[in-house]
């Protein structure tokens, strides 16, 4: 449909595309037994990463993540000339003081889960429209701190039903850079998985497609999942739609956390649309937790699930080749401790972000 | 310095300047009888909206913000392509129950009191960049649901520091469209100081200064004009010296609500920099209420003080005007009620944008 965005369509697409020349995933001792462990630049053994309270862990985890993605672009704080970022914390908390030492004009976002598709989105505007060279999106969450806000108080050690999704102990940076990644930064990025192949290789977010706040009149915040799925449709739907493509013109079509229950219901939901993406779907959330082994239910959700997957894992297999293009499509859950307690529905919304291989 | 942003500048120039063809304003009883009162396009007398929580108390304004905004501008909510806003509630709830029926593409944005300032720069990005022809920016602040968030519950009656401000009950939203006003919008929005004189001028967004977040290590929450005067102060300090400016380029140079305590702090730290903006000064939570008989300490504040100070008198004294150019720096004070109870800092940040009359 060429580049920017025609009237009435949801998706825009770049002229000048933004090319990732950063990335970076610190995660939790869970995160880093699980089946993605080894794709994640630190694994932190510490729960409270060197902090005194849960918010400050978490604070300090959104902080190693930033830091790691400088080093890995080889960049200097003052060289990023916007950050695009936020966490599930009441006022972004944990990002507040994550980032407050680093300087840089600041953005701050709330998408709940969807948080890296939202700062990604943003992040792209800012480089496509010539505003910037450099911007770095940013996003955390932390198991304990998420549960002490939303559940209850990590120590009572209360059940979960199923349905439940485990939050993701995680952060993840990501630069976005007018110019192409040089061949250190490729390096740094892509660890062992760096080849004479894979040396010329750029990955660029080619376009996104914004959501709008869906309500199914969901009540239980025990289960994402369902309360999730139609946001991702819609985004899903939308972004196939304004581009008149088919979901095979990508190789994978990841959504953030669905998790196994709203797996089934978008596949379900989209397949009432017309649309059958069961061969390319693929679920951060089911991904990075081993379901066998791990009791994490349904199983991974938070800010850090999409984003530490998508630095840490779906990133590198765009860069070794395995796939050319996905459609990252991370979900939010927008729910407040106050808004739960009164007995409301949980709305949700869905980020989607194309990212492609030249 | 031409359009776009210089290379280690903070602040852009845009091209295509995005036009305000709509703009509105609800406040509650109390900001009705403020001085500024005449000027609000709804005074809603009923605290709670017709809802049954604070909470949606405050959705309810905020959805009453938008719809007039859309009356205002003569648009169906369709023809709004994004949709900018956030507010001061742990998760953005209020804004998530508030527009969650428009169906318009959203980026949910948390900058505290700062919000307009952060909603109106992304918003002004998308027209200047031709992604979108009309986007809203919308927030809002109540001052029940702020309470009963931050400090105690209302019905507790507490005492407050004369160093304390009063939270706005107040939602506005702001219409930017890549073609100019038309004669009925400029009606609308001027109401009865619409004349002949005024019909065919306009007001655009010529450019913004993005903030970082400050923090000079102040932990009382009850002082947030001190808070917050290092981070006004950085933004006008960085917007004058990149545009090459003096602060009597400016009609007014207007902060959020900043206070008698916080205006104080500004003055003396822009004049240790070599600014003097002692005649440009203008503070939103100053003008909104009465200080002699309305009892609000050091004045104004919250989401809604910068927003409906600029939407309902501020845009106005432009359309009329009395001014030609203001430099609009709303703050926000980056605590949530956990980080306060563990005895954290309050980190602050501003978002400047240029607002001229052509």
């Amino acid at each position: 449909m060429g580049t920017g965005k025609k009237k009435g369509k949801r998706t825009i697409l770049f002229q000048k595309c933004p090319y990732i020349t950063g990335a970076s995933s610190v995660v939790g001792e869970k995160e880093g037994e699980g089946p993605l462990g080894r794709y994640f630049d630190i694994i932190e053994k510490d729960p409270m990463f060197g902090g005194t309270t849960w918010e400050e862990a978490e604070s300090r985890l959104q902080n190693q993540a930033a830091q790691k993605a400088l080093k890995i672009a080889d960049k200097a704080a003052g060289e990023i000339e916007y950050l695009v970022g936020g966490d599930l914390l009441g006022q972004l908390i944990a990002t507040s003081f994550g980032i407050e030492d680093m300087g840089i004009p600041f953005f701050g976002v709330y998408g709940a889960c969807s948080t890296m598709g939202e700062s990604l989105s943003i992040a792209s505007m800012l480089i496509d429209s010539g505003y910037a060279d450099n911007v770095m999106a940013l996003t955390s969450s932390h198991n304990s701190s998420a549960e002490r806000q939303f559940r209850f108080p990590p120590g009572y050690g209360n059940q979960k039903p199923m349905a439940a999704t485990w939050t993701v102990t995680g952060g993840a940076g990501i630069i976005l850079s007018s110019g192409k990644a040089s061949k250190k930064q490729l390096k740094q990025m892509m660890g062992y998985l760096f080849t004479e192949k894979t040396e010329d290789c750029q990955l660029r977010i080619t376009g996104i497609t914004t959501g709008k706040i869906m309500d199914y009149g969901i009540k239980d915040s025990m289960n994402m999942g369902a309360v999730m799925a139609p946001a991702a449709c819609d985004v899903i739907k939308n972004s196939l739609t304004d581009l008149g493509i088919k979901p095979d013109y990508y190789d994978r079509i990841v959504t953030g956390d669905l998790g196994k229950v709203g797996k089934e219901i978008l596949l379900e939901l989209l397949d009432e649309n017309g649309f059958d993406i069961e061969k390319q779907y693929m679920d951060c959330g089911m991904e990075i937790y081993d379901e066998d082994f791990q009791d994490t239910h349904s199983g991974g959700s938070g800010c850090g699930c999409s984003a530490v997957t998508l630095s840490g894992y779906l990133l590198k297999m765009l860069f070794a080749g395995e796939w050319k293009r996905i459609l990252f499509v991370p979900t939010g859950a927008l729910l407040s401790p106050i808004s739960f307690h009164e007995g409301n529905t949980v709305p949700s919304i869905a980020h989607g972000v194309i990212i492609e291989r030249e």
